[in-house]
């Protein structure tokens, strides 16, 4: 008999081009699984992120196993769970839905057994970082963006052990509430807001600066501040992966800044919910070669 | 690139037990393809028969390539589907859902394109009878059970040229109901309904009976009729497949008749469904072995 085959999805809006849809599969087929990873795009399913309720218990229903879930359901999902793990509770932000499907095989109501909801995104950053930016200095870092992404980056900043933490964002309102979010789980550190304007006072005396923004993404092209303030002390994570190579770390290259790319995060947080969905511990190496691949075939005009 | 993979179902009341998803997906993984085939047992899923426009609708959101339709819904879809084969027309029933997929990839509302219903009962039928019962005489044939099975099968033998069909039920009402359907859309042939008790006058002047009532199967063992009225004259086809080796058949081989067991209809109405969803032509004869070889594991007590 073959493995019981998987039955995935990607829930948000502009999912349609995700590549980890492609890097889960590949994996999947690589032990030999069954393994349908599909997106459901909000636009094109006429779908109102409001009805990501509905979307849980109908996916449910079909047979899905998991969903993945990106912006704009990743907090309005948890009211629609049955339990949280700790680091989504911290985070309060859900990327990952693990249904348990052995109650649905046991009969009985579409309501029986548990919904979970995980987020593989702080641990997939603290992965990629420990792997591209070994023994990186966190006495003093910088993050720049106050949103989820950047709550998550946070989280895992902190969990690696920085010991000041500076939250900036040009609503600065944003950065000192989730300042204080992340101070008050995490008591041994100093985390900060600072203004935008302040970076020019901030970069030069800090290990590293993490870029958490979408200026850089293929349609947002850019640079998210002065690469002027770049320094060969400073390093430099982007957690933008379309496309990997961003002008800011083309940049930060050029500055003689050690880089890590997008694409770290990318890949450790599809691996972490694989595991989560599968049991099985995927080869993140191989994860990370064919997510170069695909993002290679993308970045071509 | 992997090629793009399918995800299918099957929607129906107590269809978890089905052979259809493994043998969709075997073949699948011989051609290569990735290849999810969930059961959506309504309930299990706690969903009544009553929401199958609700099904569809959201099984298209979520991706899924095609559904088929099992009891009680393969009727009850119709008004749901924007087009309709002719096979499936001319019976009132549908067991496969196609969901034009080019349309939602193209974007746009979930309820651009179209989904089409066919019916692969009566060419599953008409395939397997050719295959496993080459020259069977069809002058005139007993057909017991005006059911839905019983229609297709029906549809099905007068398409393969039978001359005389004879449809016997209990409910007699059904069985000319029946013959009156059937009669008009074969208008070269002679359909006549017949009172169950009239068997004893019917077969011994039959080429052959299909036997189309749940009689014989797992839970509803025991034999449709006296099976002292088969001769080996008679040959004795059997859509019952759980198990393939019916009361029914076993009596049958012992009183000398041709036989064809339900196997050769479930393959072939699977075979011409899996062709319709992936465009790929299938390969019978594996899907056959596998289909006996997963039959033999569930008739082991």
């Amino acid at each position: 008999m073959a493995p019981s085959p998987y039955l995935v999805g990607l829930v948000g809006q502009g999912v349609g081009p995700s590549l980890t849809p492609a890097l889960h599969m590949a994996e999947a087929r690589a032990h030999g699984l069954d393994y349908v990873y599909r997106t459901i795009d909000l636009n094109a399913a006429g779908l109102t992120p409001e009805r990501i309720g509905e979307i849980l218990t109908w996916a449910r229903a079909l047979g899905f196993d998991a969903l993945n879930v990106t912006y704009p359901c990743k907090r309005s999902v948890i009211p629609h769970l049955d339990r949280l793990d700790a680091g989504a509770a911290a985070l309060g932000a859900v990327n990952t839905v693990v249904f348990d499907r052995r109650a649905v095989e046991r009969g009985g109501d579409v309501t029986d057994g548990s919904t979970v909801g995980y987020n593989t995104d702080a641990p997939g950053f603290a992965r990629g970082f420990a792997e591209g930016l070994p023994g990186a200095a966190t006495s003093h870092v910088v993050l720049l963006g106050a949103g989820g992404a950047g709550a998550a980056v946070g989280h895992a900043l902190l969990d690696l052990g920085a010991a000041h933490l500076t939250i900036v964002d040009l609503d600065v309102e944003r950065a000192t509430v989730l300042a204080g979010e992340l101070a008050a789980r995490h008591r041994d550190a100093h985390v900060d807001a600072s203004p935008f304007d302040k970076l020019a006072i901030l970069l030069p005396s800090s290990n590293g600066v993490v870029h958490c923004t979408p200026t850089g993404m293929a349609d947002h092209p850019g640079l998210p501040f002065d690469v002027g303030l770049l320094h060969p002390g400073l390093w430099v994570a982007d957690i933008v992966y379309r496309p990997l190579d961003t002008a800011l770390l083309t940049a930060a290259r050029r500055a003689g800044c050690r880089t890590l790319d997008g694409g770290y995060m990318a890949v450790h947080q599809a691996a972490i919910a694989f595991e989560l969905i599968t049991g099985i511990v995927p080869d993140p190496d191989r994860m990370s070669r064919h997510f170069r691949t695909l993002a290679m075939q993308f970045a071509t005009p």
